[in-house]
């Protein structure tokens, strides 16, 4: 039946390099937690596993988010959008900390007083989190 | 005092176009609406000017969101993340619509049952929010 399995990467508008923007957001509170980068393969077993597996650019590998840290981000919805050249993803963040900053999203930095403020407090030091890691 | 002039775009981290993807959210119920990118420019503007305005790689021009259609997003707040490769806007979506297709959310098509599903009514069609535009 090879010919009539549907491939959730077929209708992707992958970029030059074959990625796409993924985000990954609170499937409850909606908040957005980070923005990290799929290839054909991170897509498809990140909606076979049901968690999210990126592409590290800086590494040029897959990235299983929570391989080191733990902090896991279960799937619960993946959609694309009306370009197809974007993923977003409703999770579940194990851990509470999708940064490796220890916060709790990566988008703490806001522009407020025509500066950059940081906000956000951190729940864990990254040394606890990656502590005895590679 | 242009010494101390501080410069929003100073830093973030461009990629090899010049650009950073940038999500927009929902102020205030989360929904993530569309993501498009900018350029330095483009994020001076949005600042400076308090709404939501893109580079468009289509056409390579700045995009004034809602330029053509009304749908302009003002803005309320924005945020880079941990790398300051990326930008998240919370706005205020004038005309409840932010796709091209009339529907709220680009971000419409939902992975179920081994399928791109469709969701999200379409609430004006594009013809009628077109109209007559170029």
């Amino acid at each position: 039946m090879t010919d009539t399995t549907s491939d959730s990467a077929a209708e992707l508008n992958w970029n030059e390099q074959g990625l796409v923007p993924a985000i990954a957001q609170d499937w409850q509170t909606g908040e957005v937690l980070m923005l990290a980068w799929m290839n054909r393969q991170a897509l498809q077993l990140t909606l076979s596993e049901k968690r999210a597996i990126y592409w590290s650019r800086s590494r040029s590998a897959l990235w299983r988010k929570g391989e080191q840290s733990g902090h896991v981000q279960k799937l619960h919805e993946l959609r694309i959008d009306c370009d197809a050249d974007t993923v977003l993803m409703k999770v579940e963040q194990v851990g509470d900390i999708a940064c490796h900053t220890g916060r709790r999203s990566c988008f703490y930095q806001r522009w407020d007083n025509d500066h950059w403020q940081t906000t956000g407090p951190v729940l864990k030091s990254p040394e606890d989190i990656y502590r005895g890691q590679p």
